[in-house]
């Protein structure tokens, strides 16, 4: 039994902060970090890599849509070569600071739209897979338990992870509910808790219908961008530990 | 007797095209690609490093200063720390290009502000030569013969190479004459090619004030952009092969 | 009976020219330039309102997403608030060049995948509508005749002329053929040619179907991206003189 | 005896916040609305032109280098006829917002980098003037007082209004003490604004020499990005008020 905690890490740009990073580091267990083209700056990505290196959180790589304007949570209709090459080239990015400090980089989660995008869209998840191993093929790629990302990675051999979320509900086909939908998010905290703890235990979970149904996690998507989010993660790294999962890296 | 010809690749943009890039390459022995932050885009770069591959040209990554608009031109008073941070991004996004393609990144040369303000600044170069010896301590740095960028490299055991200009008169402490000044340009091109013949095989050059002055030389920067540069190439290199100089990468 | 002839015009950016605008401005009535978000930067702004104003060249603005890498082609999912405000500041910008040069803006016609999507949705189409009114209510909104477009300027009183293209094949409903479609094309010149004359003189055009539709026509657009382009605005205008249609700015 | 007191606002971007824009508006009479390039965005320009517009707060353009890294406080070398054009684009761009809400633009203030460096800069300060007054010879150009920006503007009859710094030292000739030199800032509240009083009422400073050099004031620069800075703004404005200094915009 065990399970990873990953948090978005490097989101601000220029003179503009955002994140609590420094906080969240010591309670997480893999950091996907910002890669300049919706959030991050080489200054951010540099410092960000050394304090997860210095604090040993595994460093991931966070790429997203060339949209700063609209912190990549917009969708674009990039075709799968442009999300190929987009990805590869954040990634590399990246890799040069985890180089430049003596990390490995181990894994990549698309960003917002694209992460949602690819999620759902084939041709985009398997451009991404594809582009992920061209580079290397040790990475891990982590994306949404049971979407397309994680059945291209599993087509081509590449090692991925199954993200699950706390807050939020499933449908049955174990999609998300969508955020506008009624249910869709959960907040009562202990009950999210309790949640996970039986996905990562059992494998399963209760959909918004009440069908139970299966979903494998890996990791559980955590937050660092408020004080709310921080009294969380400590929350369920607690809960986690005292239910007998070990909370580790990938 | 040995000599490299670079030249910038990679400067499209998106829909934008520049350069001859196809039909310079198989004249030329390493190319400089830009790298998204002055010229460039993923799949500019993307396919940059295909065509060099399928030719055997050398693959080097030309990172600029973020100024798309000024075609990294311009001066730009970025602190060193944030030029090495720069320097590492591009150079990193590269060269993940190079691992999808199986080819080896071979050198960096700094493009345009960037290229001549490191050239006089020792503190940018050494942050330049620095945050390159971090990702990889086998690269080439390339930059003027005689510049800062190359007692940088030097200071720090990074390999460098000497770059000369065919078409450029040098003042006596080996700088490039200044564009606007008399007699800066060398417009006759059977001049220009027996200057460099002299640099390469004698290591010295006639300075605009007419004292000889020593200047190693490992590279001659060339141009595709344009037929005139393009003939320019190809003349140069038939000159330097019935010269006995063996052109060559680095 | 009169016409007007609509091209894109100031998409050079930075270092990298694009289009034959000065061979094609003769021919033209009304210029939609480009405002430096997917084209276009303000040093190309200002020469191609002046170049406008020298010629007796209607001067449009031509606002797309922020996406300077896919040249605005691609869709953004944009909110009706954010298009509208991208529309607002793009517009100004142009406005401060026209106000510098002496020169009353005209017109917008939003372009690429901002121009298509605002075609089909109405939320979209109605906030171009309104968030040009809100800056200059006498300011034309050029768009695809029978398009949502059309419709929301029609609906609050903003003056709007409806485009017609003279290669492209319409579906019964007035939507230009999806270009991967047989037939979406017209190659034969001499036949676009004289559908648009139709078009002109009678409100009407030949579906793909082969059914006779309803559509008015104010512009037609024109190309002066290569000489192809070019020879065809030559002709189609001496086609249009000699069928006795004025050719003239909205 | 009249002063007005101005804030760069509007310096939030996409889902990054900065400043505390809604708390220092009632204590302030002129706003510098960041507009794109170094800060702002269009949804940003837009609700900070709505807000000043119901506070009665008198607005202003802002506008910088296309440095969004370096949050425009980095000198780029470019041409005075790009600055000339860059400040153009802004300004437009801001005035869209202006005429949709009714509001009529004032003033322009260049920011950061682009302010110290046309402040002693006459060609930069020149175009600035020049493109500003082209597009409204109405619009008030704001600098440093004692600066070439104030001297472009005067020497074409453009209206100007000289900025003064409750917490900077100044120099025999007017010029802000380099914030590195010692004495450079002023951290003495009580005496900052003593020294502004004295500034208004008499138009002399004591200078870091201990000179007293003539220095007239329309405006004093206060912030809004911090609760210090916050609490600064309604003490000044107070002292101002008893010793009745009229605070009014420009």
């Amino acid at each position: 039994m065990r399970i990873d905690l990953n948090c978005d890490l490097g989101e601000s740009f220029g003179a503009w902060t955002m994140g609590l990073d420094s906080q969240v580091i010591p309670f997480i267990t893999s950091a996907n970090i910002a890669c300049g083209w919706h959030a991050g700056d080489p200054l951010v990505m540099d410092a960000t890599v050394a304090a997860c290196k210095a604090a040993g959180v595994a460093v991931g790589a966070h790429p997203g849509f060339p949209d700063l304007m609209g912190f990549g949570r917009r969708n674009v209709a990039a075709s799968p070569q442009e999300v190929r090459a987009y990805v590869q080239y954040q990634v590399g990015a990246l890799q040069a600071f985890c180089a430049a400090h003596g990390v490995v980089l181990r894994h990549v989660k698309p960003h917002g739209a694209l992460y949602n995008m690819a999620g759902k869209d084939e041709a985009l998840a398997r451009a991404i897979a594809e582009g992920i191993y061209a580079i290397n093929p040790a990475l891990v790629l982590l994306g949404l338990a049971g979407s397309k990302i994680i059945e291209a990675a599993a087509a081509i051999g590449l090692p991925f992870a199954r993200e699950i979320f706390a807050d939020r509900a499933y449908e049955e086909d174990g999609a998300l509910v969508a955020r506008g939908k009624p249910g869709a998010m959960i907040h009562d905290e202990d009950f999210a808790i309790a949640r996970v703890v039986r996905m990562i235990k059992t494998g399963t979970v209760e959909a918004i219908t009440g069908k139970v149904i299966q979903l494998q996690a890996d990791s559980v998507c955590v937050h660092g961008d408020g004080p709310k989010a921080l009294a969380f993660v400590q929350k369920i790294r607690t809960a986690l530990k005292s239910e007998g999962v070990a909370v580790q890296a990938l």
